[in-house]
């Protein structure tokens, strides 16, 4: 019988907080679609402030935040984006930028810390007056930190490099920052300056800081008026929205200096495993909350074996493929959850039932 | 100075209730892209027994339900929908279902009660293997009750009939049933039986009966299946929202039975009005919770004047065009509301200043 | 057995005649794509000066036109077009319009004329800076002369007042004039003058007057710059096109000016059938080259019988629905055909069979 | 004063022969949108028998052939086609399947041979019930040969492989055979069985084989079925087409035996190139009628002034960034002109001037 549940298989499956949850409760609400919800405004202003952008969005999701971004800064038919051939964008929003909105996405490798080479960059770039062959490059998408690499950190200089080819070419930068907190917190740099060389940023609120619901896109005014028209036409626009930004307030108060410790444990995590025979982490990468477990192919085990052992003991962890697995840490995790997390993992590849419960 | 509002823009402005907000602080949640929340189960639950189908989904509003549903039905390129030309989907959904979805709408004349005939609807459909130069038609929306025409109700002999046209031709049927709750108390047919003919629904709980955020598409499993990617594609996935849909059950529990009283709140202002001279409203059309109000030429003032007028004294009321006032009823207007709100229409009309405040 | 053969059924099947096919043989061709073949420009040219507008583009077909046209000045995703309910565009073009371009077509009730009522435009209008819920007008499209209302022409007159909405509203006029040169003879006022108040025409060259292949748009250097773009996107970007614009060159200069004689022979026919018990034409709609045969209840036949009856003797002739036929000359039918053509409506009418042979 | 031209910019720059030309203007032709034109009926006949497929269809161009097929295979809507990052679809037909079909391409890197490794491919591929934010893999592209990569052929081998992956996951596999003739000669191996595989493929009419327009795709009766209606769709429907098919069928009987000297040529102009100081050609990529040369650094020249010097001498070629030049060979160039070529190489490379003309 298991009576613990660590679940590490992402940062969005938090509970809310009992003070979210009085904040809920309470909030102050209005139809948000007429343009009236004053918890909804609040947020809105907090979030322009921290990002240092003139204006925000609120949406139900990270993918709608970046959909309505790449399709405002690419609202042109016949325009091209520039992305990380493992970005987020790219694999997991389903192809919704092409399937919706007809943008046709033009990849670039991303290097094992998430970015892509400039030269790369540049010579994707294709010319609204070039060949006649050629769709038009309107934006270059950048993902911090980034995910599908384990949570890496893109720097100030290189955001700001990237940003001069996107300036010199006439395009616009957007960054996904669904997770740009915890870029912002192992980077020791605050959020206005990370993004200060992008016109659009999508950051999530209910991954590490663990709002139940919602993202906020930033940028200029005139971005985020094309930004609501084109929420309503997704369906994204609510009525008594506030109700869900009283809790992204309450995350932002109190949650984004917790993260420091998801990246603490992270760290402290990969280092144990690293113990462990068969279990490989390269802890290099380890900058933020996530880490990417492989699993060496003399282990005995497999990702699906090891994660389902696991999960007897409570511990759920997503597989990815055959020989690896992901870690990711959030503001429920404690200390002990990750001193128990390392134990079982011990047991399991040991192959020792779980014959106490937990 | 103004004391008193009574808002009657829309039904979407009503504040969540003590007991909705109740139940959104104790909600049980979970992450419901994963597919765990057991509040949005619920819901989903209960809707799907009430609207008779088999399975349901939780949407962001009403818009993106309306979407979702029209995309599903019309997932191979070249479809055509048919529906009305004075239908909320074709008129104040961003045309949506062709900017983003490529569905090509084929308007039928909607006629005062929110009909189409019949043979004009067989008349405009065209066939797979018809003429190379045809889209083809995959669908027929109806909205019940139907906004634009005052609120009015589709009996169930109609939709019926509208049902058997759609399957002779292998066409599938939606209702647009934002306020199908209206219609189902406005003819005493339980939701059920009222959309029996329909292969999806799509239903608001934000409007009358006032939950703060959402609708639920109802429809087959694998009508279901296919809207869950869907919904996921537009950015409507949502993590722990079981919050909004504790709301939702609430609203669906204790509001549905007082959309009567709204209904004869909206015949008592109906009647009141037709009264003052320069009003007029065709009192046969008010079925349900709107009532459009014709300001008549000789009257000496217009629906920008009025509006404004009556905004002095608290009455919140939307102008349609020049000479056209609509107003809408919901759970949060109270009997003596309505009659304030008669009295302030006779004074302002008679161009009665608001000198004691109200 | 069928000696002689009278195609009535559009003015598209016309054989290029040996002036064209000499032009072919002999034409002077280079790669187009490339943006080199001089017959092309000399037809582009032609075409600019015809039409009073700065510059013109080949493309293989009347569809292709529209659509570049449409998609061009609507480029901007979430664009809605106004256009006639009963116009080409909307119901023979496959919807293209919005299953490739998510265009969101309006449309306004064409009247029996071709005309739409200049405030049934003006009402349908919706501004970018409007409800957050209305996709934003760009275009208004008419065409002349107007092909399911029997070949109706559009005044100059009538285009300017269209003209003037647009261009007060900022939005472009397109024109389909898939028949401009039928409308232009008709009125007597030249193409230049015709089409004066409108951004772009797109005009076919393998209609009345008989070109193999093709129709050219044309408008501003910049349309056109856009448009090309476009064309390649398409598909439409062909290689040595001079041979198809060379018959096209032949086609403007030596069949235009018989298209007088396909509106007599217009005329003349639908005056005939009057004559018959049991046919009806409504001979004040004929105004070019098509005219509607309204087959009476009482007449013995349909449109499907009819039609079968007539192939008999070589007459063939496009059934319409249950009880209407239509006719369209071309510069291929004589005014010999013509009365043969009578007389044998004459005898299928009367049930004689086709003893002899024609 | 230049006398003599040798036009090398790609295969399509050729003219009509004067066998074509007599063909096109005896051509028997009809209304082919009607689907009566028998010279269209007879090259769709013989083009489905050269490639062993059920039916065929003609269209305008290469880029109009792959779009039609992509988008048919990829009907539905949130489909994902696997292709090659260098293919032309990807580079050079505007992102026509995104923009237009709403297609999310996703790219395999391609090898120097124009392949893609076969575990790349099935790594890339995601299955419509897998994870809700996949787009589903509908189809695979090949090119063959392979155009940016000189040329190269894929072997009847390796795309049998490629189609055993697609058929395991129920895809579709689309060959652009753009110069498929070029591959099946240099291979040695009858068309048909080169794209025995394939779906559908697309060939070029108009590049080595010298048709002055068009393409045809081929497949299965269905899938000719609905690329006829898309076709319609996109304006690619013509009429008298007749005429262009008629040169193709020349096209076919007379130059696709001369294709195996223009592959000589390639490899007689590249070991000639290579002789000359400062240039660099890759021989062993040369396998048909394409070459690529390497401008070294030290050759005082770059791709830009060599082409430009070389088209004083009536050479064109086409200049590929900064330090590359692309030469086609194609049915017009003779063994004198790659001789021609090749000296006035040497002549512009040493900065000798074109003093006596040529």
């Amino acid at each position: 019988m298991v009576t613990r549940t660590v679940d590490l298989r992402s940062d969005t499956v938090t509970k809310p907080t009992e003070t979210m949850r009085v904040a809920m409760a309470n909030a102050e609400v209005d139809d948000d679609v007429l343009g009236r919800d004053p918890s909804c405004f609040r947020l809105e202003e907090e979030m322009a402030k921290i990002t240092g952008k003139e204006a925000a969005l609120f949406v139900p999701s990270g993918t709608m935040g970046n959909l309505i971004s790449v399709l405002v800064h690419c609202d042109i038919r016949g325009s091209e984006v520039i992305l990380g051939d493992n970005s987020h964008i790219h694999i997991y929003e389903n192809g919704g930028i092409a399937t919706l909105g007809g943008v046709h996405p033009r990849t670039v490798r991303n290097n094992e810390d998430g970015t892509m080479d400039i030269d790369l960059i540049e010579a994707a770039i294709r010319d609204p007056k070039g060949e006649l062959v050629y769709p038009t490059t309107r934006l270059i998408c950048l993902e911090n930190s980034h995910g599908n690499t384990g949570g890496r950190c893109l720097s100030v200089e290189y955001t700001e490099r990237v940003g001069e080819v996107a300036k010199q070419h006439g395009l616009k930068l957007h960054i996904d920052g669904a997770r740009i907190f915890n870029a912002s917190v192992a980077l020791g740099v605050p959020v206005d300056r990370l993004v200060r060389a992008a016109d659009s940023v999508s950051v999530c609120l209910s991954k590490g800081i663990g709002a139940p619901v919602g993202s906020v896109i930033v940028g200029s005014n005139s971005f985020i008026t094309k930004a609501r028209r084109l929420r309503k036409t997704l369906g994204g626009g609510m009525r008594q929205v506030g109700i869900l930004c009283a809790a992204a307030l309450v995350a932002l108060h109190e949650n984004v200096e917790k993260l420091e410790s998801d990246h603490k444990n992270a760290r402290f995590l990969a280092d144990g495993l690293n113990e462990i025979k068969g279990l490989r982490v390269d802890t290099s990468s380890v900058e933020t909350n996530i880490i990417y477990i492989e699993i060496e192919e003399n282990s005995g085990t497999t990702a699906a074996k090891l994660s389902k052992d696991l999960e007897e003991y409570g511990i759920l962890i997503m597989p990815m493929g055959t020989s690896r697995l992901r870690v990711v840490f959030h503001h429920q995790i404690s200390d002990s959850d990750v001193r128990y997390t390392l134990s079982c993992f011990e047991r399991a590849v040991a192959g020792e039932p779980n014959e106490n419960g937990n």
